[in-house]
């Protein structure tokens, strides 16, 4: 298991505006969050109009992880979480910001490593993002106006962070005994099942094999499993496959 | 009593530049709230910088109340919060946005009407806009890096507002058979008290005077009056002058 993370990484993913970026690390450092994870920003990296926006939060940006695409972001995570506006057709748990980051806040106690995703300003996440999410975060805003842009998302998780942690501080949770999968092994996971799957011809008609993959993906990115659950179901398929090619 | 109000006003007080008077609309709006006081603008009224930031919120600006100073703004209200970035000496109750917008939330559920106050950007509220309130706000935020802005804290405040009117929701609070005191009955108290001390030679020496003054105001304010309070303290004082008349 990677280091211990004392607070939870937030991930702009495909960030346009310079603006927003440097709103977002101000509003991060408000509460006390300076572990800021970007994906493929829209203007390149260093961004002069982020630094320029974030005054005295200049220190995120410098110290940002830059990543090319969100899976390298997220690699090592034990637990993501994405943010949405209108809450989708996946089936994933919904928590509200509250919730979210309480059980951010127990699960980084127990030595677990969480990201929670942001999207980019207009579109938000896509599905693709979404499916590698294990639950999602909806603000509950008033359904006539749900215009919250990309820094006061920033703000409002930042917020209950910062409460959840005031409240839990010296209540540790246990260890549990187990040892939660990484991202990257649920990853590895779901595309041992997406090869071997394809192989089978299980994603069919060919029209629907996109959105039988991104489902498939998105139970198990949804499962809480542990390392051990993991290796077990490599070894369920291995198993399959080989009784396959016994024939 | 005045009609019942469904939600708080929200009240800017001075506020300066009208992109964030605009912010705060939106923000108001993001969580279903729309009755905007605002106090002494700098820029004047209608303010087309606002107009243009609100986009989708300009109608609470169409319909904003606006007045020329604070005490216009409250008088009609039986209790006051005001938000402040740090906490100051006066003797006031200081409560987190969560706890303020639950009691906002019961005390307008029993028919009082509830106004939170928000200071202009860069020096917030003086001490004699804090001397009116009953309480205080004050967001949690990281010591090292407080600069939460206008709009930022309305909308912390709107967000708790939301979360406290959702748990809350039915779950009615019994009028009590009391009539809570308006702003209006306690400022009309505290004067009564300023002038007979004032002629009392109570506000000695000059230098103290003003302190002395805003400390008293403060302590009306602080107090959970009732109208039956506040006759019989006008007629305590009253008791007072005419006993001193007798000679």
């Amino acid at each position: 298991m990677p280091g211990v993370q004392a607070q939870p990484s937030f991930v702009l993913v495909r960030p346009q505006m310079g603006e927003n970026i440097g709103a977002a690390a101000r509003a991060m450092w408000n509460f006390g969050l300076d572990r800021m994870v970007v994906v493929a920003p829209r203007d390149g990296w260093p961004n002069p109009a982020a630094d320029a926006m974030a005054s005295g939060a200049g220190r995120l940006l410098d110290e940002a992880r830059l990543v090319d695409e969100l899976p390298q972001a997220v690699a090592e995570d034990h637990f993501v979480m994405a943010t949405t506006a209108r809450v989708r057709d996946l089936t994933k748990p919904v928590l509200s910001p509250e919730e979210a980051m309480r059980q951010t806040a127990e699960r980084i106690a127990r030595g677990e490593r969480v990201s929670v995703l942001f999207g980019p300003e207009r579109a938000g996440l896509e599905n693709d993002d979404i499916a590698r999410a294990n639950a999602l975060i909806n603000v509950p805003v008033n359904p006539e106006f749900p215009s919250l842009n990309l820094a006061q998302c920033v703000l409002l998780c930042g917020y209950e962070w910062r409460r959840a942690t005031q409240e839990i501080m010296s209540q540790r949770v246990d260890m549990a005994g187990t040892v939660p999968a990484s991202q990257e092994e649920v990853d590895a996971l779901s595309a041992h099942y997406e090869d071997r799957l394809g192989q089978a011809g299980f994603f069919f008609p060919d029209e629907k094999a996109q959105s039988m993959k991104t489902n498939l993906r998105n139970m198990w990115s949804r499962m809480p499993l542990t390392r051990a659950d993991v290796q077990m179901l490599h070894g369920v398929l291995r198993q399959m496959v080989r009784w396959k090619e016994r024939g």
